[in-house]
Formats: C-alpha cells, structure tokens, sequence
C-alpha cells in the first residue's frame, strides 16, 4: 500500500482542445499561479502591485500532467486519489477522459487498476475560473453561480487573485483486499448527558474482521468489538457509553478526546480518529420579543449552549490565512490560534467568503477549547436556485459535513456572509439555504445551523470608529430608545454602541494602520512610501484608500477626530494603530457588558491573507500581531475592572461620565473589597475614586459605581484612567483617553 | 377489484389488555364519540355544556371490530385500507397484532392476503389520547408531543372535546395483478415559464403496459405514452410540455386545470388527476431593511409572487369545519369557499391547530383560484427534539405533501402557528422546523416554505377592536414613528394600525357576538340567555366570557365605548355584530392602503368548527355569514373608493381628519373623473367633498384629497360618510361612524 507522488508538469492554453503551451515544472499540491511564478521568475505577489501579474492566468486551461506505470497485483486496485482540484477540472488518462467536476473541497478519486502493467499519461485539466455571465466584472459577483471562494474575486483586504490548481495532498495507492478506506462515527448524547450513543462506520476494498475500539483520552479501552467487515457492507459498528467525560470551550471545562480505531489482521493499516462528545445548542437571549401587539417573532436564538452551559462568546472572524489554499498549514494555523488564544479567546466565526480549513485547524481547536461558527462558501451573493449550481454546492456541504461533524469544537453551522441583508438579496426560501438545512440536519442535526449572519436581533458592522455623513451610512436610529440622539456627524461608535441592544456582535471593526517597518518589508517603502493617499495605486491595492470608502480602512480623518493631524507616514501609521487599540478595548468590554442580552462579541477580523497597510484585522500576515491584540486580550479577561466611559475622545470643557464595573465571565465567583479609580497625566497617578465592593458572582457583570471627571484644558492629549483591584490586581486595568 | 365495506362494533375499556365493554354499532368513517352518544341518547354536543358529557373518553381503549370472509385468487391480494385512523391505533387479526402506529393523516393499508378463505375478526384498537406526562392538564400543552391537531384540547373557539376513530373511508379491496394502484406527478417550470417539465409516476401491482396521457383543459391531448409498468419499478413517466396554460390566482388570470391519467389494458382501473402549473415565489417586501448600522437582518420575504406577478394576498384564516374530522365533506367545504369567494377572498391560510383538509377542499380552491397557505399540525407549543415524536412527524408530514403538492392552490408551506413567540419558545433550531423544511425541500421545492407565522416583519393580532390595559396587553411601541403617541387606554386598534408597516398581517381580529336568533337555536335560551355574564357557564362555554381575556369574546365594555350602553341581550348581540362589521371594514381597507410594503391581509377567522356565542370569525358553524362578511366583501373588491378615518368613533368637539382614496388590486387600470363625499345623518345626504381624480393604474393605491369634519352635538349616536364614483358605481363605498 504504498503512495506514489508523481513529477507532474504543467502546461497551458486559450481553449479546452487546445495545444497546451511552455511546459514548466509543477508542485503538487500547489498553485499554478506559483509554478509560474517560480518558472518565469515572477517578483513576489504580495509586494507592491505584483498582484496583478496573475489576471491574464485567469481565462486559460491549465494542464497538469503526468506519467505513470504502476502494477497491481490480482488482489489489488489502483487509485489516484486527488485530495482537492480548485475549481472546475477534467481529468484524462491516455487522452480518453476519465472524469469531468467542479468543487475544491470535494476529493476525487480515480480508479487506474485497468492500466496496470501500462505506462499511462495522465493529465488534469484545470477549466478558466467561474466568471458569472451577467456579473459587475472583476468583482464578487462572477462567483455567484459557483463555491469558489468569492473574497479571492476582491475583497476590501484581497486583491483580486484567484487560485488555481491541484491545491490538496494527491497521490497513487496501489490498495490490496482487505484494506480499511475510512473510519467516521456519530453520536448523541442522552438528554441529561450521562449515556453517548455511538456509531462507528467504516468503509473497506475486500472483507476482513475488523475491530472497533473507543479509548478514553487516558488510554483506558470502554469499548472493543470485532466484526466481519465487507465492501459492499455499511460496516456500521454501535454502541454506548455512560458517563462520558464532555468536551466543554475553555473556561467552562476541560477537551477530553477520545480515541477511535479500527484495525484489521491482514491490513498493516489502522485507522483512527479523535473524538470529542459535547451538546451543542443555540438558544434564545433575553428580551427577545417585542411587547404588545401585532405581535411579531422575537430574535433569533444566539446564546451557544454547550452541554446545558451558556456561554458568552468572544472572539473574532477568521479569514484564510492565505491567498493560496496550499499554503495553509498547521504551522501557522497553530501561530494564528496561539496568538488567539493568548487573548483569551474562545471562538472563531470561520467567514463564508474564504476557505473551508484543512483538518489540523479542527484539530488544534479542539484541542484548546476554541469553538468553530463554521460557515459555508457564500458571501455577499444572491446565489441562485439554479439546478447546476445547487448539485455543486450539495456535494461540497455533504463532503465538508461529513468530515468536520466529528470534530466537538464545531458548534454551529451557518450558511453564508450576508445574504439576507440587501446588497446580496437571499432569503430563508433561497433553495441554496434550505439545502444547507437539509444536508446539516440529515448529517449533523445536533449541531444547530443559522441560514446566515446577521439574523433577526444580531448586528454586524460597523467598521468605522468614528461614524460621519462621508460614507452615506448613518447609526441605526431603530437602536436609540426615546429621547436620545446621536450627533448627526462624527459620533464615535462606542456611543451608538451603548445604546444598541443586539444580541450578537458578530462583526464590528475597529480600523488602524500597521507598523511602518512592516509595511516598508512587505509594501512599499521609499517615496511611495511617503506619498501616502489615495493617489498611490501601492497604497489603494494594500487597503488603506477606497477598500470601502474613499477613506477606508486608513481612515486619515479619525487622525484628525483623535490627535487633530499627524506629521508623515510613520507618525500617521502610529496614531492610526492606537487608535484601534483605544477602540476595540472600548467595544469588547462594552458587548460584555450587554450580557446577558448579548452573548457573543467578535470581531472583524482577526488575521489577513496578504499584508495589508490598514484594516481591521488584529494580526497582520502571515501572524504578526497588531498592538490592538494585546488590548482585545485585556479586554477578554475572565474577571476584569472595566470602564464605561461613552466616549473616548473629550474636547476641553466636557465631562466624562463614567461608570465602573465588575466584569466576570468565568466559572467562578470573585471576592473583592476595593477598586481604587486612578487619573494619570503625563505619568503622573492621582486617585480620583475608591468603590467599596463585595462578590462578583461567576458568569456576572456588577456596576460599582459611577465617576464625574471634568475634562479641563490643562488634560494632556492622551491621558489614561487606571482601575485598581489591590485584592486581584490581575483585574487591574488601565484606559487611554483622547484630549482634544 | 371489489371494495368491502364491513359491518363494525365498538366496545371500550381501561386498559389495553383489558375485555371491551357494551359493544355498539359503529360507522365507520366516524368517530367513537358520536358513536357512543348514538347509542346512548347523549343530548346533542353543541348545545349548552353537553360537550363535557365526552371528556371521560379521552382516557379509554376504544376497539372496531369486524368480521371478514373473503377468498383471493392466485393472482389476487386482500388489503385493507384504512384512510385514517385517529390517532394512535393498534391493529389485530384473530388477535394477532398487525401493526401499531400513530398519526391520523397517514393511511394504513393492512395485507390480509394469506387470510384467504378463512373467518378473520379485525379489530382497531384506539389507544387514549396523546396527552404530554408534563403538560398542564386539560389545556393545549397535553398535545405538545404528537400530531394531534392542538385545538380540540380546547382554544378560545373550540371546547375541550378530542375526537378519535376511524375518522376516514377504510375498505377490504381484492386486487388483482396489474392493477395500477397509484399516480402522481410533480413538475418544474422553466425560469420563463414557457416549458413544464413534467415527471409522473405510477405505482402498480404485478406489471402491465401503462398508458401514460396528459390534456389540455379543452380536452386536447398534449402528452400520450405507452410504457411497461411493474410491481417493483418506479414507473417513471418524464416529459416537456411547450408553453402551458398557466394557473393564477382569481383577479390575476385564469384556472387551467390539465388532466393527467394511466391507463392499463387488462385492468379496468384508469387513474386520473388535476393538475395546474404555476410558479410560486415568496419575495421581499419594500423597505424591509433598516438604515444604518449595526446592520441586522431585513424583514422575512411576505409578498407572493404566482408566476412572476405579485399579489395582494386578501383573505383568512381557515379552521377546521367540524369538531369531528369524520364530518369535514364537499359539500360544507363548498358552502364555505362560496362564501369567501363571494366576498372577494383570495387566500386562505389553513391554520396549523386545526385538521389537513380532504381532497376536496384544494379540488375546489384549485378550480376558484383561491390560494392556499397550509400549515402542518403544530400549533402554540414547544414541541420537543425528541426522536418518537419526530419520527411521526416526518411520516405524517411526508404524508402530507405528497398528497397535495399538486394542487396549484397551495403555494406556501408552513410549519404551524406563533411557534416562535414567546409562549411557544420554538426557534429556526428546532428540530421539527428544520425537519419540515427539509421534507418540503424534498418533496416540494418549488414550493415556499416558512418555519411559522409571524416571522420577522409579519403582525399577528390584536383581535379587539378597542386596545385597553385590561388584558396588560398593550399596543407595540416599536411601531409608532418618533413623536407619535397613543392614548394610554381605550385606543381603537384601527388608529395603532395606521402607525404599523407589517409586512402582512396574517391574523388579526375584530370580535363579535352572534345573531340572537342563532344563539337561541344553538346554544341557550330563555333565563340563561338573558343573563349573559361571565357567570354563566352556558355563555362562558361557547367563548363569550373568560375565552382569552376576561372580557373577550363579547367584550361589552367596548359596547359602552361605541354605543354608550345596551339594553339588553339581543341589544347587546346587534350593537356587537356591528361594531364587528365597521371595524373589520376600516382594517381590511387600512391594510390594502399599506400596499406594497403590506401585501397580506388575512383577518382571524373565517369559520368556526361549533357554535360560538362571540369570536372573530365571519362565519359561523355550519355556515352561517355574519354581518361583517358583507362589509369585508365590500372592502375586498378589486377596485373601490375608501377612506382612512383613523378612528371610528369620535366624540363630540372632535374633528374627523380623513383622506380620500382609491384602492385598485385589479389587473386594469380605472378612469376616473370624480369622487363625491356625503355626509348622511339620519337618512339626509349632504356633499362634504368633490374631488376631480383621474387615472389609478392597475394594482395601485391612490390618495385624492382630505377631508375635516368638525362633529358637532347634533351628530347622531350613528352617522355615514358615502364616497361616489359616478363614473364607476361599482366602487361607491359607505362608512359607519360612531358618535358619542
């Protein structure tokens, strides 16, 4: 059973019976954008405009190919298995075609036993990349009728660059009788928790005596059986086991795993798999239906519920990690997760622009008790009820369910970005959605599946800090309760923010720059450096003008709300970079706040696949974090001293009005005596407040008390409130505050 | 192919192994209630309090029994055929069990085949009814973990009163091989509607050549083919036809009714079937996202689009006929759609507490292009994840749409009623919801689908025509524009209603009592009849009093609140009957005016299953139209002059501001040159108004001008306003106002 992984080569050509063209090397997995990169001595892609090398490789077929000559033995068969072919491919053997597809996630198989003992060429054929016919060119639109990953058609943090190729693990296995092909098993859990029904299945080439072992994360065998397993068998192998140890999100419990395998005599193969056991159940918030009548529907459910636990949700949107699928390994997976992690995350919305995650992302996850909101590959589209495209998008949900259901961190399936709201135009009778409910719940129905984000009661956006006429997009006034009114221009977002009442923040940005020697490495230095506007086309592809709006996501003009303008570039970039610090702290801690009314809190986004000069990302590629993740990791502390201060920028002569709080997501409870609330000027400490304060019961958020600081003319432009905890100085926490 | 009818007994006892007592004759279809009252002179179960003479029944094993000889040929088999059995049952031969199983809606078809020649005692035994072990006792919860239809467990216009038995017609059938045994078929149209592609598919014992032919409405034959059928197949028919004639709804196109059926040449059967073709959308409403950010989800789509044109859907909500299922026949249904039709309706939604309707009924809203919204049986309750209960709901559901998804009629699937609100608690992740979409999906899917009523957007109630804080219930704050306030009590619902933009309002009422005359012959009479309180059970039974509300149905103190007072009960019925009629006028008009951001109106209820004292219904049992059936055919017309009043009764000092308009739902434009507006005190006309209009384009609502009224002392308690058209007198319209 041994794999084969063949040289391939690679060619190219205007139409599909054409002459391919410059045979160049190829890497498998890979992307032919690289190899030709490689072959032609192209300059790097994410420098400068490099990018736009790539567009002209769009609208050709792609050739790889190969030669092979193998032996199977009577007993045995031969198959090329292909682990993912982005998007739409052909496949050949000896010019007679084998099999025609599309979809990246779904692997392909071929069976070659009937060339044994031959040479054969065998070429796959990569089709131009789906370009809806009746779209906006060069935007998101061509992707509507497709899963290909829309974010690589142009997104405000993706150049326009669509991957290509033979992206996954492919190789020759020549496979004896009597080999295990796969193992996958499903659970559920009884009512209270105590009894997990399991079913194993296994797929097998030939028949042997199998046996089915489940082993607790300590290595203790619960249950051992041997049975006659057969090709043509479901192979399905039942069984129960009481009192199982649960997976519970870090902070409410341990991620026990435990150990499936199957083993055969004859086979050297065993098959294994890990398995986590956990409910997981989305229900209803607080304060969910309107009083009085017409009587509508209430919000949608968006409180996680795992194993009978609510959890507050807190986290961020994650992205692909890079450009090329290929290039995403469980190396920087485990930097990226890491880095979250470390700011006391416990959650990923894995967006439906990008891509579905290869295995160790699962596997790391479930490892640290970070819950996965697992989206489709649907954004910002009104896909359509069409035939083709929903046989496409059945078979890529089936493969994606079916091999990620097992894994205990996933916890909520959704169908897409946006595509109930208008820019898209779906709705809950879109037959691309009700499919996805059909597959999930045939597959995977005790993991509950939102058609898309935002739903009923849930907010996304904004993105800005600081909320101005300048992008036509106003606060939602439907948010403000009787009496209140935001200023009608230059509000910043955390005022609007403590009036809203959402139950789920499952995208809000907070905009900034990046570091001037990262950019220097990556952009552009030099003069362009220099000449940072919107005129700079270095600067427009890498984000930081017109991404959005004209200002986004550089956003010069907060400079101007906060400091009241920069000098040069470097001076801007820093400004820009502690204003999102400022400003995440203040929303995070602000939507914790809101529970229990609000239970989850992520941003957008965590980490970008290319380098980026503005955004909203708190790590910049490929895992650099931004000095905003030290402050989200402050502000996403179990049990914390917080400020609620409305605002963070103060002009002379106002007053700050602020309340202090207790902030307490953890299991436990917190006994306190004190918070002593400091003034710091220029370094120097002034107590200003001292709260006499007792428990902080677990899972609870206490107001302590309020203060009334005026902000005199002699404030420095930056000054900082301290909150003290002497008792618990791990909940000391400190705030900067723009004077102006 | 003979069809037995047997002769059956009833007997009933406490437990399942139990000796059935008193054996009665039964009638089958029917139900053991009616048996037993048969038997034994029970007084008739809708006059007065009879109907709790049935309550100790629920808890009892009721068995049919028969006896059968028959003898089957070689080629021959013996089934017999339940239709439907209510509700969960338990089937013997010669004491053998056969089979057991729940859900009325799913027929039962028995082999008895190798009973040939020999006596056979069949009996069916009626298993209690399902009642939740932790459901409050006597009220709805107790079917909150079955397909029971909820409302016999007793609802605001139906008494406590469970019917069970074989409710449907149930035969021994000898059938011969190469019978055909069943034929369906579904269809797709293409996206321009001008080709159906057509499957059909036949069931068959033993295998014969089967002629497989569609015609035209006309008779033409358009599709004609001959294939083998056979027992095990799928018999599977495909085929195109070329621009077919297309079903609409009535006011928006014709009813075309094509006729399919499969003929074989050895049996005498020919099966046949109606079919109409159209597209049904359910598509978004205008204004149904909210400006700004954080961005939420926009309103759930609410306007239905039947082949590519959007219709106003006017209408109401259906109940079941009868208390007793085995009642519900053509006959009836006619009777009621001939009342809806007459008044202008275009839709029925058939409510989920109640009974699927037989055949007929969708036979007829086919052939009146009437539409139907059907909903499947859940209604008010949280019904459970549980796996028994899903798994008769899925047979019953599974049941159900394949029976009707070719009736044109039905262009929306629904999953029940208010199972989303609050005193339901189901959500988007119940497992019966995503179940039923899932079926829908499967089976259906050119059919919307939605979870419940009311989604997001949508407006359920309320059903006074005066909003008090008696109930605590109070008018929806989050519907008044800023500025706007209501009367804190005693604010007619009319006057909140034209402050709310639903997207449809799918219930809402205006209550009523009933015709004296009606009440006497139904319900009571004499003492109890003049002492109409809440203290008088008599009254209280048939939802006068303490039906949802203390006051409600009759609420007298809204008599005070338009007429001052009554004199005494027959005063009390016709002051209320009017009031009903006034009220229901002003809101189906209101409603059409908030077209297109309204695009459904359909009031609760249309009919009742018993005789009731008050309620919203504009029929009463058996088919009795009250007064506001005539003011809502008048609000229904196509094309009609109408005013907005915002209230309908004003005090005097008070000044009427209303607005003149033209509503037209038709597929025409109107010429018009004038409206005149007369005020008519006591009998004397007197022009207020004449407004030169001209053109309301075809499916358009148009406001002509406002008037101001000053109501003066000398207004009678009653007075008119009267709208002309001389150019078109069909829409001449006329209002009641109450003075006070």
């Amino acid at each position: 059973m041994d794999k084969i992984y063949p040289d391939w080569t690679l060619t190219h050509k205007k139409t599909l019976d054409g002459v391919g063209l410059q045979p160049i090397p190829a890497t498998v997995p890979g992307a032919v954008q690289l190899d030709y990169a490689r072959a032609f001595n192209y300059a790097d892609y994410w420098y400068g405009e490099n990018y736009k090398q790539f567009i002209w490789m769009e609208d050709e077929y792609w050739t790889y190919s190969t030669e092979l000559v193998f032996t199977c033995a009577e007993d045995e068969k031969a198959i090329f298995h292909f682990g993912g072919i982005d998007y739409e491919y052909t496949i050949l053997a000896n010019g007679e075609q084998l099999c025609h597809g599309e979809g990246m996630f779904t692997p392909v198989d071929v069976n070659l036993t009937s060339y044994s003992g031959q040479k054969i060429r065998l070429d796959v054929v990569i089709h131009p990349i789906p370009k809806c016919s009746n779209a906006r060119p060069h935007t998101r639109q061509e992707a509507r009728e497709s899963c290909k990953p829309p974010s690589a058609y142009g997104w405000d943090w993706h150049p326009r660059l669509v991957p290509m190729g033979i992206w996954e693990e492919s190789y020759l296995e020549i496979i004896p009788k009597g080999t295990l092909l796969s193992l996958d098993a499903t659970y559920r859990l009884s009512d209270d928790l105590t009894v997990c029904h399991i079913k194993a299945f296994a797929t097998m080439y030939g028949e042997d005596d199998v046996t089915v072992t489940l082993s607790t994360p300590d290595g203790a065998v619960v249950f051992s059986e041997t049975q006659r397993f057969t090709e043509y068998n479901h192979n399905v192998t039942v069984f129960d086991i009481e009192n199982p140890k649960l997976w519970y999100p870090r902070g409410y419990g341990d991620q026990p795993l435990y150990v499936l395998t199957a083993e055969c005599g004859k086979s050297p193969k065993k098959l294994s798999k890990k398995l986590g056991f956990r409910r997981s159940r989305l229900v209803r918030n607080p304060d969910d239906e309107a009083p009085g009548f017409p009587k509508s529907r209430y919000d949608s459910p968006a409180t996680l519920e795992i194993n009978g636990v609510k959890v507050f949700a807190k986290g961020s949107n994650w992205v692909n990690t890079e450009i090329f699928p290929c290039l995403m390994d469980e190396k920087r997976y485990r930097e990226l997760i890491d880095l979250a992690y470390g700011a006391n995350m416990n959650i990923f919305r894995v967006w439906g622009g990008g891509f579905i995650n290869k295995e160790s992302f699962y596997d790391i996850c479930d490892e640290y008790g970070i819950m996965i909101w697992q989206e489709f590959v649907m954004s910002c589209n009104l896909y359509p009820d069409k035939e083709h495209f929903l046989g496409v998008l059945e078979q890529e949900a089936t493969t994606v369910v079916k091999r990620l259901r097992s894994h205990p961190c996933l916890v909520l399936w959704c169908g897409g970005n946006e595509l109930f709201n208008s820019w898209s135009g779906m709705t809950e009778q879109s037959h691309a959605l009700r499919l996805l409910d059909s597959i999930c719940y045939k597959y995977d129905r005790f993991t509950p599946f939102n058609m898309t984000s935002p739903l009923t009661g849930m907010g996304h956006g904004t993105y800005n800090n600081v909320i101005s006429n300048e992008d036509g997009r106003s606060a939602n006034p439907n948010n403000l309760p009787e009496g209140v009114k935001l200023p009608e221009k230059d509000c910043e977002f955390i005022t609007l923010l403590t009036y809203c009442r959402h139950t789920a923040y499952t995208e809000f940005g907070c905009c900034g720059g990046a570091d001037p020697e990262y950019i220097k490495k990556y952009i552009t230095s030099g003069d362009s450096y220099e000449n940072c506007s919107p005129d700079n086309p270095v600067w427009v592809s890498h984000h930081a003008f017109k991404a959005w709006s004209p200002t986004s996501w550089l956003r010069i003009p907060e400079t101007e709300y906060y400091f009241g303008g920069y000098t040069d570039t470097d001076d801007l970039m820093r400004k820009s970079l502690l204003i999102q610090s400022v400003c995440y702290k203040a929303m995070f801690e602000e939507m914790r706040k809101q529970a229990p009314r609000c239970s989850m809190a992520l941003n957008w986004d965590f980490n970008e696949p290319w380098p980026c000069a503005a955004g909203n990302s708190l790590v910049n590629w490929p895992a650099e974090p931004k000095p905003a993740l030290e402050s989200v990791r402050q502000a996403l502390r179990p049990t914390l001293a917080s400020i609620r201060a409305f605002k963070n920028r103060y002009l002379t002569g106002e007053t700050m009005k602020a309340e202090v709080w207790m902030l307490n997501d953890s299991q436990n409870a917190v006994d306190l005596e004190k918070i002593n609330v400091y003034i710091d000027r220029n370094g120097t400490r002034e107590l200003i407040l001292s709260l006499c304060v007792d428990t902080v019961e677990a899972r609870t958020n206490r107001k302590f008390g309020e203060l009334r600081l005026p902000i005199s003319v002699d404030f420095p432009p930056l000054f900082k409130i301290a909150l003290d905890v002497p008792s618990a100085p791990e909940c000391n926490s400190e705030y900067i505050f723009f004077h102006r």
